[in-house]
């Protein structure tokens, strides 16, 4: 019945025991339906009501985590997991997490752990060189980068940056402002818009392969202009959520530049295709924009949350973002000399997230994170293949990168049909989205797990349960 | 030179080498000066230039962390941590971060991993019952519980729900929106209002405790009317930053309902306080609270991020923040049976953040978890009786919990000078604050290794270095 501190030999008997039930988990994972099947309030429904009044051993909660929770887990980390994006998990990102809560420091301000702010900088401008970013996001000039939670998150400080740019909140020169985005933008940029309480956002129609069409962009941003409005902010996608479909960055930054309206790039899992030299041209352009993102803890082995953020100014960043109370002044920031990344985003607290993309980065080294992209896009492209080979089916959308998206031709009950009894089988899990208003099949590559043999199986599963064209 | 995944044997063998490291930190913590030495660009300097192109070994990376990121962190986990507010971690919770970490799901929807959702709202439940919260908040009613990374994102969502209950960001009968708070309030109001687009908040004065003053409060949200303008928001404040003064709620609720605006408590500190019944009446009043937050993540042995965001009506919250593209719709969701977290906070993503706070819970029970609070309130209670015992100090605020403000009395130049000199021993770090427009030291007790022992060898030496009067 512990109810005090560990000693550090009960820590390190718990410890062992948690790193062997993690690493018992990740060899059974392909022992389990990938797709969590109770229904809800089945979990609850085996916790008891109230919490315990005296401490239980740990042996008992690895039990129930055992028991009660792991009956209600998608386990996003099996290589039959294709839904959705992936959200990449891997030893070196589990170790730094691991380390980060046990040094527990909180990174708001560069004085209260000046490591925790270094080493993020410092791995923010590795990630621009492992990627081939603009230079102009190193923190060695105007710019750097940040973690952020998620995408969502950066996106919204993007917008927020970008209306300081504009003049602030308030009365603005130049009439309401007007954000937009491609009508197969995340729901993301949606959201931020709300949040920051503006009214305007322009969703601008897509080409035969679901990218912006730069010239409607274009004419939507003259036709506020002369309406009294100001177009101040454009959120490209590099791969949408729907198809990984690529907007073309450097038609849309000169139309940004020509309007003066801020370009946030959200690449937040195909941005780190880039690993690989032979993709970076997904990033053509983005020298015009002014702010980018992309998450590691998407398809770059580090789990969530590690969005990774950069700006290629960080004046109006951080003037949208600082509020100064005396209770936090200290000299090392009065003094400007460091960065304080409490002023680079929404939260004030914020743990040492670098740790874990720092642990995956030496880890497997530039060779391996590429080796890891690049052998998810020629699975992705020898799927596409098999797809097109098959007369009962045909691709949704064009395959850039490691995601298929795909239809049954008998139409869209027959599609969703096959969607549920493939993932009723449990060996896999696919998600689904619309696609020139039809039901579409996602099928995205990305689970650290996934190989060859799980590609083919899939496959194999989904040919068999199809019915005839 | 790996740079593949690892083998479950090779995961086994750095889990335990990382565990191993954080238990010999956790006990070599007395060893370090609390406040890190460095200077700006130190811990950059030592670290190379450009990414590893081959994979490294753990055992170097585990060496790096030793020697160029530890002297780079200041030691929020040591007994003589007595800034800001605490920070805690502890065993059960980084068991926690390690298994969710190694789980790897991503939990923005009940169906997306549904133990997910359903342990993080039932163990919000059981909060509610720990802390003698009001039935309302209560999942099985209109309201429900959800975990935020930080009291700053649960005031932005607490006062984008109350915008929504207006009206929503565009035009609302009853004119410009108007928030209001307290001078002492957190520097987390002004800025979710300054995110959220709105022009006017009103920072309230305070009592000699201070307490916002409710009569001022209600002046304001008259004059404000009476000039076309709509009060709409309230911040009251359980444990001030400053200070841990307590804004009275009852009369403050009352306020807020008459001119029908949304009251949103922040307890992120000290509302764990009420773990303790004998300090539950920190909340009176809180049934007239529309939301409320506190954090684990400071005082309740829970590492960042951990932030308990309570709503009495979820409607307005999930309506401020739901945006549902079609390749996030899922049968449980459409049944509209399910939470999705998803519309309960900024991000999209969340990970599976309940389990540390489970873990938690269970291993100390109820019993434990009021042992931790209680002890520190009557240690910094004890303190306070020194510090008005001699007659170089003065108390700066009232000592309601756990935090003692208190001066030396020969002014601000010598306060200062002792709080530097103080910290420059490397054996205790305290932070400052102003209060009543006079420099004052905050010594707040919180870390859960601090003991007997280190609060009265902190005042010993604060003694030792205090000039006479």
């Amino acid at each position: 019945m512990t109810s005090s501190h560990l000693s550090a030999e009960e820590f390190r008997r718990q410890g062992r025991a948690a790193v062997d039930w993690v690493a018992d988990y990740l060899e059974r994972l392909e022992s389990f339906p990938v797709q969590s099947q109770v229904a809800p309030g089945d979990v609850r429904a085996r916790l008891p009501s109230s919490p315990p009044e005296r401490g239980e051993p740990f042996a008992t909660v690895l039990a129930d985590l055992e028991e009660v929770i792991l009956p209600g887990i998608t386990h996003w980390q099996a290589p039959g997991f294709f839904g959705y994006f992936p959200a990449n998990s891997s030893g070196p990102s589990i170790m730094g997490e691991l380390v980060s809560a046990g040094l527990g420091v909180q990174g708001m301000s560069w004085s209260t752990s000046p490591a925790c702010t270094e080493l993020e900088t410092h791995v923010l401008d590795w990630m621009v060189e492992l990627l081939g970013l603009p230079g102009r996001f190193l923190s060695s000039g105007a710019g750097g980068g940040v973690i952020q939670d998620s995408a969502s998150s950066a996106t919204l400080c993007a917008l927020l940056a970008a209306r300081e740019r504009a003049g602030g909140a308030g009365g603005v020169a130049g009439g309401p402002l007007v954000a937009y985005a491609s009508v197969e933008a995340h729901s993301s940029v949606a959201k931020a818009v709300r949040i920051a309480g503006l009214e305007h956002l322009r969703l601008i129609e897509v080409d035969d392969s679901f990218a912006l069409r730069p010239e409607a962009l274009d004419a939507a941003m003259v036709a506020d202009r002369r309406a009294g409005r100001r177009p101040f902010f454009v959120c490209a996608t590099v791969g949408t959520t729907g198809s990984t479909a690529l907007d073309p960055l450097a038609p849309i930054g000169e139309i940004c530049q020509r309007h003066g309206a801020w370009l946030h790039v959200d690449g937040a899992m195909a941005g780190v295709a880039a690993l690989d030299p032979s993709l970076r041209w997904i990033h053509d352009g983005l020298e015009l924009a002014d702010s980018y993102c992309t998450n590691p803890h998407k398809w770059m082995l580090v789990n969530f949350d590690c969005d990774c953020f950069w700006v290629a100014d960080r004046t109006d960043l951080v003037a949208a973002l600082s509020v100064l109370p005396e209770y936090l002044r200290n000299p090392a920031s009065d003094a400007g000399e460091v960065i304080d990344y409490r002023d680079w985003q929404v939260p004030l607290g914020r743990r040492f997230r670098a740790l874990k993309l720092w642990f995956v980065i030496r880890h497997y080294g530039a060779s391996g994170l590429r080796a890891h992209v690049a052998g998810h896009v020629a699975l992705a492209q020898e799927l596409a293949g098999w797809v097109g080979a098959d007369p009962r089916f045909e691709l949704a959308a064009p395959v850039p990168l490691n995601l298929v998206c795909f239809r049954h031709v008998g139409g869209d009950e027959v599609d969703r049909a096959l969607l549920s009894a493939l993932n009723a089988t449990g060996r896999f899990f696919l998600t689904h989205t619309e696609l020139d208003g039809r039901h579409t099949i996602r099928l995205c590559i990305g689970s650290a797990r996934t190989e060859r043999r799980h590609v083919e199986a899939c496959w194999a599963l989904v040919q068999e349960l199809a019915p005839p064209a």
